[in-house]
């Protein structure tokens, strides 16, 4: 087994590994791990014991030869792996709550992958990663960093601008709508093409070809609806679908239907506190059911978790790297030119074919006008928020807020932002670096 | 005098005509006018009249050999003119008081150069100007079109994309800017170099030179305030501005302090009802002003209408196309690669010079990257809006109303599209044509 | 069998049928054709009636349900096609060899691809093709042109620009790269990734991976040649290829070499003749070959004609059109971005996925700096020779000609481009049109 | 007089100085020079003693309050100045005539600002002005940079990507058009509009207007020349013109009329030696007039010396720059999407207004289709001959000069490169830099 591969897994003692190391048993024979790297930060210690020993439970069962480690030395899972994986959360659901719940005061959408509470998430993930970056940078050069942490675009985006670690966003959102069409259509996933164009989160889908038959007018004459446990639902207007000949993202309902989904928040929010403390208690279950020694599988209730086909996902990019297999799958990737308006060192979200040496985007059929300004504004606000992350520049920050086109005005972005910096203060070192560094001084 | 110049005015009949006969007075010499058609139509007869008067009065006055024409012969008017302009406003003020209510109603901004406002008046128009341009093309193939009639930068860009008339958009924004700076700092105009760069009424000045000394920062840090005496007065926020380091045009305070606009305009309508009553009482006033047979020149209330500078700006650019002067005006234009991430044929107000084959632009020292999103999407809107024009395409003018920054979702947009287009139902023919159709052929 | 396939050939009674027909009897199960249909005109009814005899005896010897058609019908045998392929001539191989002879008694490369040549087959191909697509507009709407006919690249140009036929260009060279690497490394097609970039006969091979790794270094620095039999061979300099990093295709020898491929051409001319009339010799022998009524298979001898997989190739694209396989195949298609300096309709040969609504370029992973001058130069002229051969305009043909880099002057090109358009007068009606129209006037 | 202007005239004892001493007393009441100083090497002391004389001896006469330095301390010459003109030749006359004489050997073009010896020039030239810049950057941030050092083009380019000079390339052929036209049409430079596009001695006249008519068919028809003394004279033609629609600059009679021009050059070379040896003639013959010590103004021979209106350009450029006089001046300067298929960064040369803040290119009317290719194969030359000179890569150079349209292969490429960097060896340490290395290692 001296060449099987070695894999590190960023934020190990998260609930979603049980589902990744499923993915890993299932497709060994593709994809032969001899050691898989599980690691953590002293705060998250106890649930990576926790969530190692069930892991090592898994692998015992299936028989294969691999290896799980748990560690808090990232310098040392990294070193030589074959492939990084991240799924962390800079600041953990605690301060999530904070993002989702500070816009809302001022009635503004407070979402974790979007709006302000998308961009604090940025601003306090970005710095980190790229740090493990350095790591990568040192330790294991060739090494592909495989990223899901949110917001996924904009951390690939900061990631391919600031290092030069070989990397690739993704989501379980495009999986997700192939997985659905599967069932629809009852066929498989390699008989069917969804063309996606957009940003991570802000996806179109222009079109989607069954046996080579164009089915995308159909489905949405059909008013069917295509439901996202993780985000609140609400109907799309069908004759808005049909007239812009595209099925948009769930989470482009915050843009398209905002007020809608500002009352169902703010509701929610009354009701059952934010989505942020809804997952803490999901979680809180979770590891109660992980810590049974008799678990030896992924237990079904981690699919309410949200992070559906996530483990498929991103095994599913691995073995097609590590056997070059050429095929395809929506990936967050620079532009280089594929949507033409956009910068070149834009990350977007997009089909690419899969080779050893990493993805290459596939031309787009269309990009229907009327996306193209949306797509424009929110890109503009993540390149700023992206800026603001790496420099710790408020300005830069305000920028980005106020162009945001969720926000409604300066003077509401102003006060807002200085409340989160605020309340994301423990995780923005760079933003008041230079009032420690006053502070060092005078003392 | 038989090379003097042919000069057709369509809408001759407007309150600014006497602004524009003063300018041919005065730039007579390098603008020399042998024939001024004022055409206007039937309705708008008796205005013309009182107008018309009034212009043969100006020039006989001044002792130039210019004769006046008062006319509803548009075909007539435009035969053989050297430059034609356009100052009309198809449904009068009565249905733009509409267009400024109903979007209030929906807690939309109710405006008639943007937003839902903005997209009516851009419907009932293009057709309009269309046929005017058919005109043209046919007996005046060499004319200039200058067109002032809003939106300006979305006709300009219509008549750019659907006919071969030579046609170049203005506003008096720009003009406004420079004549406000050459009187703050003491200089003549060719001593200043204002870099505008945007849409019409969304422009943003990114660059002010003084005999050559950069001043928008110093501008920006007094915190002087450009008002403008058609819009609301509110304060930019000098922080944002300084950090953008640009000045916005003043009509991106609909977008940058929406809801403080918002707040302004319901109040206002209460007080005093909308901005085009307001007008309409102006202008009474004034009709009532040029009725004295004893006046013989432009008189100051004429300033109180909003259209500052307009004669100067139509003026300055005839001198310019007739003498091939080579100055810097800002105009409305097609983008041909100025502005990289826009459409080749998408209208854009820029710095050009203007030689006598017409205005070409100037390239943009910096575009700031933090308003290229909400120019793409404003810009997005107005292409949508075009194309529903030129089609009667309700599906296509929903699109355009769900992407424009200033609405708020597809519910709002879909309800407040079909009371608009009903409440203009007899300025749009191409928009109710198939329901006559279908009326026609059940009897 | 009512569900099979239709296939047309124009040109059917050229010596490459039974290599296609073979490859119909191989791959019957991905692409089941009921009907081939082998067209021919009147001139060329005794070779089809030979090979169209020869095509017959192979598919009964398969015992597969095909059946043949010979015809001289075009209409009738587009009429309903599925797919279409071109292989012909206009003006056969006499006037091939008057191509390739004039240009060198100027001192120029003449060859039927590129060049004056290649130029001069352009004016006459491609209004024939579009005379063909204007029938399969009217008789076969849905089917796909699979266009091999010479020079490919503007054909499929032309196609693209004056058509609403889905058409693609296809050659043999990409193929024939695949099978010697397969050769070479003893690994299967899909274990390999060679991205092309460039034009028809004007492409360089800028990466070669085998199972993923980087192989491209190591044979140009092997030194290793990659021959074609049908085109004179001349070594590279490894140095060069080292240093562009590209292999380029065997066509860039006569500009990159040009003085020795002239030579070669010069003294070839002399000992052989013309490469037509060499061409005219092996057609000779294939035919009487092809007589025998006991040959029930394509004989070993045709591979010497130097269309070798040229069967595959069109097989191939059809079993992935019919099937949507979505895997990669190397083609002729729009631009539309992929090569960012190039008009966006600009036919290039890239790499594409092969979906059933057609091929999407993949995103190149490198477009070497010192290439895209010359790329853009063959361009420039190819783009130029589509607009003559549609117009018959002899000023643009002068352009097109004086602009190919292989033209050293404007005097050389006037004289070569008078004396090969005479040469070429009974296949050029637009050309000399007027003075027909003259001519009939005077009588 | 302490607010008066510093210049720095780098290569100060050129032959040419004479000209700008001139300008600068005809125009300083628009730009008041306080010190003139003139550099130059060890080498050239002699001959700027005896122009520095001359100088001294014109400003007198006039009775201006220039000051003229005479210096070998190029630092002290730029600190603090307003502008710095360079007019210097690495290597000098002697060098040139090697660059000229070799290609010949090789059939090729010989000529020092295109093809290979163009290519050589600057590969000497190159980083010794960015050693310059480097002054410039330290000494006087703020000045700008004029540069006439062929080929001005690549050197201009080289400048902006490699320092943060504010530098504007000159050429005086662009105004010796327009002084041609004033001559013809008997009127005021400003009365003509002349639109250049390309790139620097490789520009196209693709509009004329003169009182804003256009007059370029007109003179096409006509068939008149524009001979420049500097170039062999040979006939366009008209025809060819015509159809371009385009008047090439003289020097693109290098690639339309290659086999003439290098007749030309062959027989001049037998009869006259090398131009630069026919300058170096002029030159001796021209110092010896300069050394009379009653000449107190610019003698009339010097126009025989090629370098018509030289010092109008660059007057003409210091005055607008010091006066931000926005008028329309043909300058080198970055590209930045004016020719949209032309790298960014590319220096081209084209029409700018002159702001203080510098040359804003002006919208191209048009490009024709038919000389995009040459356009871009000759930038691809100079921006490989660019790396090649700040790299001193011996591979990079091979990749320029193969791709250089007037080198016909390969082969001839590498011989003719060998050959003429070891004459070069003098100049060029980049590229001999590592042997060297070698030998001081071995010894």
């Amino acid at each position: 087994m001296s060449k099987g591969l070695k894999v590190a897994v960023i934020g190990g003692g998260s609930s979603y590994t049980p589902e990744l190391v499923e993915g890993f048993i299932r497709y060994y024979h593709d994809l032969p791990i001899r050691e898989l790297w599980l690691v953590d930060i002293e705060e998250g210690l106890h649930k990576l014991n926790i969530v190692g020993e069930l892991a090592k439970r898994m692998v015992k069962a299936s028989g294969l030869p691999i290896t799980i480690h748990l560690t808090t030395n990232r310098r040392e899972a990294i070193k030589d792996a074959d492939y990084v994986s991240t799924q962390m959360r800079v600041g953990m659901l605690e301060v999530r709550s904070v993002d989702e719940r500070i816009p809302l005061q001022y009635g503004v959408i407070g979402q974790e992958t979007t709006g302000p509470g998308g961009m604090m998430k940025a601003l306090r993930t970005i710095p980190v990663l790229l740090e493990i970056c350095r790591d990568i940078e040192e330790l294991a050069p060739q090494a592909w960093l495989l990223n899901f942490t949110n917001p996924a675009g904009m951390v690939t985006e900061a990631i391919h601008k600031y290092s030069k670690v070989r990397s690739i966003g993704l989501c379980n959102a495009p999986i997700g709508l192939i997985k659905w069409l599967t069932a629809h259509y009852q066929v498989e996933a390699d008989r069917i093409y969804a063309e996606f164009v957009g940003l991570n989160h802000l996806h179109w889908v222009t079109r989607i070809d069954v046996d080579g038959q164009p089915k995308l007018t159909e489905l949405l004459e059909q008013r069917e609806q295509y439901a996202a446990a993780n985000v609140p639902q609400q109907g799309w207007d069908a004759d808005f679908l049909l007239s812009l000949q595209a099925l948009p993202s769930y989470y482009l309902k915050y843009f398209y239907m905002t007020p809608q989904m500002l009352q169902d928040q703010l509701l929610s929010f009354e009701n059952e506190g934010s989505r942020a403390q809804v997952v803490q208690q999901v979680e809180q279950e979770l590891f109660q059911l992980y810590r049974d020694p008799e678990l030896k599988e992924k237990p079904k209730q981690l699919e309410q978790r949200g992070g559906a086909y996530y483990s498929e996902a991103a095994v599913n990019l691995m073995r097609s790297l590590h056997n070059g297999t050429g095929d395809i799958q929506t990936l967050n990737v620079p532009n280089r030119g594929t949507i033409d308006f956009l910068p070149h060192d834009a990350c977007i979200e997009v089909n690419c074919i899969v080779t050893q040496n990493g993805p290459l985007p596939i031309q787009l059929s269309t990009v229907p006008e009327p996306i193209k300004g949306l797509m424009h504004a929110v890109k503009t606000y993540e390149q700023l928020t992206i800026q603001a992350a790496m420099t710790g520049d408020r300005q830069v920050a305000l920028q980005a807020m106020v162009h945001h086109p969720l926000v409604p005005s300066i003077a509401i972005a102003k006060d807002m932002l200085d409340e989160m910096l605020e309340a994301n203060r423990a995780y923005l070192p760079l933003f008041f670096q230079k009032e420690n560094i006053a502070v060092a001084e005078t003392i």
